[in-house]
């Protein structure tokens, strides 16, 4: 698969996170000559917190991390590529069971505390104890470099690995998050990606971590969108070791998080965009700020109804600033609007205004910035004060060739 | 444009319907070389019911219909293609009540009995002038025959005409029904054509037609979807002439009306069916049926669930029996479901069964159903006895083709 047009063209230096140790392997579930197994283990201590897919039919690995989330504990997170392990009734949950017995034999804890993640193909029996006759190969391997090859082994249908870094201070002290993610198809709301996984040193009581990562995901991965389609095996993880120097912090409303808070959110929102620039067959990256919206939720749907319309998106792929169909899209999102105050921006030309065509318009500086790979649209809907911002792709040729043959 | 390989091979014969009269003529609008506007005049007494989008940037014409219904009578409606006239403030509105005044002063009628729908570009001003100055000579040019020239003259991206007719008795007095419509893009409910016209000769009171045409809707334009998008334009009217020779009908509930609302079904369903097989660049017409639902309703949602996917459709356009998307979009609609009751069938052929695929299936028959034009999919989530049954098609390089560059 080649790389995507729209692939970061640096990426950051990984940094090791302290509790933090990771191990790949080939299990050759699906694929060949590339890991697909992917071990990260945590010292004592650590907590952790989660959103997943809130689909009905979520996968068993999902149906297991819900059930262990309660405990806010962690030691380590095992997760393939290739097989979902998604609608395999009992035996769908014995093998996530099992999986999680095997890591937590190796390692010497709790099977409640090893969080288990899949991620391909639907509905076929996971070969689970060919990956439990792995674990100790895991086991033996983990060291505390390794995040970019800890987000290759999690692709799929990517077409590059997805990493992040930040510093970020608590009451003084320096602690570091890294992160990784894997999108690309079925990747809408809610959740945006179908696995991210997130590392701290950072000293956060169990519902700290829950709070921090509830609300970035709704800022990052809950903002974007690829083809409206929502995974099954959809699961955002924060992991907090704790190791870091400062104070422990177990109130959310912490004020000496804030600078934490922003950091996370910040990586959490760069790796949700990795995931639109690799959004299946995209060639163009879409900003779509919302703003005048009776309050920011209203916004957010607005913006998502654009982000997920076919006829803006092959607008978009086709370079014409069709605002017509951005139009129906607000429409169709049935929130309150005032059309008469509507406008529409495309790179900040407007195109329209008070409800109507802006008269006269020079086209060619619009057209020229739909020529590039980065574009923006700005929506006002005159209503009140809400926000937001959502990001999407276009949809071209290329998301059919994908998808039109992935499984055979 | 070829015309859809979907596309019905042999066309009812129209027939005349007592008391309607139908003109076209081209106007070039947008168009050259084909009618683009079309007058249907009706006699004196003719009642009127209809159902249109439920977008917030509904276009002028729909705004003007759903005033003006109130009355229950209508005497003409008159239909353009090329430009939908949305999003053009008071200049839209003004647009809309000149073509009411000038085919009301034409025909010697209340601009209230005028009904106007619009298709095409959105935010570009109608060139209402031009319309009216035609007016004349499409009431000069008004004659009972005309079913099918109607039915040209109201396409847009259309491949072909798509009309129906049928014939009923109420109280053993025989009516007809015909009907057009035209459909392609931005096709989804609500509603799920951008434009349907149906005409009668029974005797119906407005509250008749209005209940009838919201019901056929429901089963029939409502139940079909292309890309999941939503038209500002989308009208489905049904126009009662009382020419027939039976007794006047005034209450909705008169059993007498049974025959003529399952053949009234028929023709909404059979346009409706049109309207998919003509979708953007569809090659299989795909019929998805639900059962097992907590209610009709839930069996609907979870049945566009399926049918929006644009994962599930890229699938059916590979001629993939890839069931895991199925799986996928029923969990994404969040309707209550038995995870392990649920089944899946292709063309009759159980792919997956109480929560789990059929072991050792014989793929072949699944494959040779796919690589057929007409797709069944059959689901049952196990919950009650709630079904639905919904229309779509496939998702191909050809609705690229047509929406990355249909404006310019």
């Amino acid at each position: 698969m080649q790389r995507s047009p729209l692939a970061p063209s640096t990426m950051p230096q990984p940094v090791p996170v302290a509790g933090v140790r990771y191990a790949v392997l080939e299990a050759g579930l699906r694929y060949r000559g590339r890991p697909d197994l992917l071990l990260i283990a945590f010292d004592d201590g650590t907590t952790v917190g989660g959103v997943f897919t809130r689909s009905t039919t979520a996968g068993h690995p999902v149906l297991w991390c819900r059930r262990i989330l309660t405990g806010g504990s962690a030691r380590a997170v095992i997760v393939n590529a290739g097989n979902a392990n998604v609608f395999r009734g009992r035996e769908g949950d014995e093998a996530v069971a099992k999986e999680a017995r095997a890591v937590a034999g190796a390692l010497g804890c709790a099977p409640e505390s090893v969080f288990v993640a899949s991620t391909g193909v639907i509905g076929q029996r996971l070969p689970v104890d060919e990956i439990c006759a792995r674990v100790p190969d895991l086991v033996a391997g983990l060291a505390s470099e390794g995040l970019s090859e800890a987000a290759s082994a999690i692709m799929t249908t990517d077409t590059f690995a997805k990493w992040a870094v930040a510093k970020a201070t608590i009451d003084g002290r320096e602690v570091t998050i890294a992160g990784i993610a894997k999108g690309s198809g079925m990747v809408a709301p809610d959740m945006a990606t179908m696995l991210a996984f997130l590392v701290t040193d950072a000293n956060l009581a169990a519902p700290v971590v829950q709070s921090l990562v509830a609300s970035g995901a709704d800022r990052s991965f809950n903002a974007i969108t690829v083809d409206g389609d929502t995974s099954t095996s959809d699961s955002v993880l924060l992991f907090a070791t704790g190791r870091a120097a400062h104070p422990a912090i177990d109130d959310p409303a912490d004020s000496r998080l804030d600078a934490f808070r922003a950091a996370l959110d910040d990586v959490m929102t760069e790796l949700a965009l990795m995931v639109v620039r690799d959004g299946e067959g995209a060639s163009k990256l879409v900003t779509i700020r919302v703003s005048g919206a009776v309050d920011d939720g209203s916004a957010r749907r607005i913006g998502l109804a654009i982000g997920n319309s076919p006829l803006v998106k092959t607008a978009i792929a086709g370079e014409d600033a069709n605002w017509g169909r951005i139009i129906m899209a607000i429409g169709k999102a049935r929130e309150p609007i005032e059309n008469d105050a509507l406008a529409i921006s495309f790179g900040g030309h407007t195109v329209a205004r008070d409800g109507g065509a802006v008269p006269d318009l020079d086209e060619e500086p619009v057209a020229a910035h739909l020529r590039g790979s980065e574009i923006s649209i700005d929506v006002r809907v005159g209503r009140g004060s809400g926000d937001a911002t959502v990001w999407t792709c276009d949809l071209t040729h290329g998301y059919i060739d994908i998808n039109a043959d992935y499984r055979s």
